[in-house]
């Protein structure tokens, strides 16, 4: 393979820059062609694509966010847009493809990888929800991120003996709440992957007021089916207690990335780079057992997450 | 005067520590006995009063909250309670005391010094809507910490060129959002100060839009009429812009404070129990033209808060 | 086993203070009691023991440091000291212990292992040398604190067009240096693991020169032979190109845990204590493939740190 | 005056960027043309000049460093270099310059002054060391960087009962040292402007010892004459006590600015283009009294910079 593109799709995630740069220098290293396509698979429909050199990456490593821009392309789910994606890809002689993204972004990917071009899936995206790698590209920066403003909250609501409830990002995955719940200390932990009680919740926070408990931090996942609003409500009506809500919001989604999350990127986006350059298509790149690996783009895909129940113990118990 | 009391009351803000350690201190030196009361105004009518040693202040100059615990209380705006107050004072033998707080706070102390209770006002608060002082202790933190989710949400809002409005802090007064918005280059900074005009700003988004620009950072104190959500609902429907709003909250109360506002505590902590020590009452502590000043209680209160035209101005100039 | 020690011993490092509050935690949830040894193996020996609560680790997660003190023993090396350890625990009533270290507190460990007592250690450096371990409580946020100076140098050196060279901990094991490195983007990582040629580094910031690059970095662990002032001296001689040097030395060992570091500290403090309960003695907690492990702790003295040299060959093509 | 140039000099700091983008921005409102010189005034010599847009200074107001590049100049110390940029200059037709920089910059801009260009000095430079303005740009970002070194040099320190000396910048002016030693709480500061006493401070350390004092912090401008290693070896030698050294150096330069800074260069490059644009030339614009004032450039040099005993004392006083 003498000519690749790469791309980043769907939210963006600190560390996508790092795999950026690791693919283009790893292709020209191998002396292929890298071609960077902007604003993801919609820009990839419009042709959004120029030829990336050694220097066009220079000073991104550190950097928050994607220099290629990231979007949703709603257009790409539709058969003929999928094909016409072929048909540029083909014009601009790329014979293979780098996507930076999620679930979405590698769904996209698989409907090339079917009409023959080769694909390599990069996981990067906060929400740590992909279930065929350990970790994705972005995860450590937003637990620390979180737990930053964790510490700045703790500050307040210790000074006015109130319980806050944050409500951290994570629709079908907890594993921000989780991670920022137990390296923040947090009381309560709400996460999809266990139903909460809010009963249990208001009896909890009661029982640690009498003992002379004066605040409460309750870290939960917006995954969870109880609104935080109505949870602030009811904890305040139940237990009397002055009860706040934090919304973080997109604030987890920048920052310049960790260490960790700057060596995931290298490491993921060279093992992509070399996977094409060994005509390897329709891969997804992961870590597992603190080893970079690679499997099937379509089984990736479908591995549903494993919970970590024994974390989710650990934070209960040392709380 | 030998025996001092200080309490923290009214929202808690980054610095208060560094103030309440430069009163006890100071007033140690000056061989005072110093006693600190929990919880504020609502403290004091219960009767939560420690005598502080100059240990009990160590290793807190750079920590956020206070340790002293704040609150608002309701029972002090009675007159009742009021001179509940100036008994308890009296039990205890406190001559003088230090209120390191906001405007309602310095209210009460008003209330305490019109029945002869030496007070002196220390202002702390983040919003700095005191008129008679330059700054308050904690606003340089805030809009630090304003900047620095700026800077993230910055990352994010670029990559999916976006439109975002965040939304910090100040019910009367603009000053956290005039003064981040400068130092975070935003693109429209909306205050209750100056009237917003929510066709003027989409008008500019778009303008911006057809010059290419691609994203927009809108910095909006939450005192403005218009509500955060309508605008993000008008600014979608008529620009055609994704927009997304950020609303940091407590965020913006926590925090290690800034070299500035510890030296700014220090300084002004200091002052007030020397004000105390020269048996001068009813004062509020301040800084004006970078030199530390005392004013009226009363008239502290009186002063309406200088709208600093020229700032804004500069800030749309420069945007 | 009822009743088990802890301390901390060695150089500190961030996340020991998160490990101590598993321990803790861990041991009264299982009924056990749990006394905290002050100032490391010297303390032990002079008997500075107390016994520790649920609250008497609260509010010290994501504080860097240790609040039991560090301290390295002399007189430990020496039998005799050896045996009065043993008194000492045997007075207490202390049945086993927890060492939170590196090699030399390990070594301290094994020394009391063979003297009958039940001692697990829990790996707790920023150098990361221990060989058992993937990595150690206190690497990742050394590391992370390495990248914030980087990038502060970063700016200073541009502007300049210097060369900079940083050089960092690491005695024996270069992985600060080369995670930092790589993370950074550093232009050139010496480490004690590679031979350094000082000719060969000249060559290549002479060639960079040419080709329009007007700046370096080059981090260095301090392990590596070749002295700072001498490459700092040599570099400047041979390229004409002013260069300087920044030792952050102890900046490095302080600091806020990470996220990362608090759950490490959290999983390995908790399987230290769970290892005593199930009266497992003489062995070392680590992390290997993702997995929270046990070794032998004479074993864990042995095994030699590999030297992952797919990461430099990455940093070196990358950069 | 329609078209002037702008270049920064001497030693970087943060908020240069700031002022630069203040400088272009406002010159083009004002329907300048604005030209940047890179390199300093050795690139004024070289012609290293070239045209700047309002999108030229765009997303750097955040950054540290500065994008036109700093150096000094050996040859602008000689009159025939002076003569040489002013024919530069008027071969470029700029009819007026601002520089931005400290001392140094503003000498050779006072040459050029004197042969008849219109020159305004920024002060721009971490040492606060230029007597007619309270603060210089960079300062504030300076001091929060120090403070933040100091919080994590604590944590190891007084987990190893260790005194530490941190030598920070500052070689003829203390007030990096004395600001972050107040907001630090340093147990001692040392700064060029009080002569420093060796045996007093042992004494002051050993007096600590024995009240149960377990570590000590001691902060010194790099001008204080007794070299950081004597210092270091004394202290141990005669407190008996582990004493270490930490040089921050070049992290000082660097990091993105503070709020205070960013405003501060915004103002006063504001301020330095209306006085070119008001034909005011041989100024030097600074911060008085919390106003933006201008002084003549000749004056500007001549003031020395007093030296704050108050807070000198309040430091003392408090640690």
């Amino acid at each position: 393979m003498k000519r690749i593109g790469v791309l980043t799709s769907g939210g963006d995630a600190p560390g996508m820059n790092a795999a950026l740069r690791a693919v283009v220098r790893t292709g020209l290293s191998l002396d292929m062609e890298v071609y960077g396509i902007t604003h993801g698979l919609a820009g990839l429909l419009d042709g959004e694509i120029e030829k990336m050199t050694w220097s066009s990456v220079g000073d991104i490593l550190h950097r928050g966010g994607t220099i290629l821009y990231s979007a949703r392309s709603k257009r790409f789910l539709e058969e003929k847009w999928q094909d016409h994606a072929v048909t540029i890809l083909k014009t601009f002689g790329i014979e293979g493809l780098v996507i930076i993204g999620g679930n979405g972004s590698f769904a996209g990917g698989l409907a090339l990888a079917k009409r023959g071009i080769p694909v390599v899936g990069v996981p990067g995206t906060i929400d740590n929800d992909l279930g065929y790698t350990d970790f994705t590209i972005g995860f450590d920066t937003a637990v620390n991120t979180v737990l930053d403003l964790i510490s700045k909250i703790r500050d307040t609501s210790t000074s006015h003996d109130r319980a806050t409830v944050i409500e951290v990002m994570g629709r079908h995955c907890g594993d921000i709440a989780l991670h920022a719940g137990l390296g923040g200390g947090a009381d309560f932990i709400l996460i999809p992957e266990i139903e909460s009680d809010i009963r249990k919740l208001c009896m909890e926070v009661l029982k640690g007021k009498h003992a002379g408990k004066r605040h409460s931090l309750i870290i939960k996942a917006e995954g969870v089916e109880l609104s935080t609003d109505e949870m602030v409500r009811t904890l305040e009506d139940v237990t009397g207690i002055e009860t706040r809500a934090v919304v973080p919001g997109y604030i987890q989604r920048g920052g310049s990335p960790t260490g960790r999350d700057r060596m995931l990127a290298s490491l993921m986006g060279g093992k992509a780079v070399r996977l094409l350059y060994d005509d390897e298509g329709s891969r997804a790149v992961g870590i597992s057992g603190g080893k970079i690996i690679s499997v099937d783009l379509e089984e990736a895909l479908r591995i549903e997450r494993p919970f970590n129940k024994e974390i989710f113990d650990l934070a209960v118990m040392l709380s």
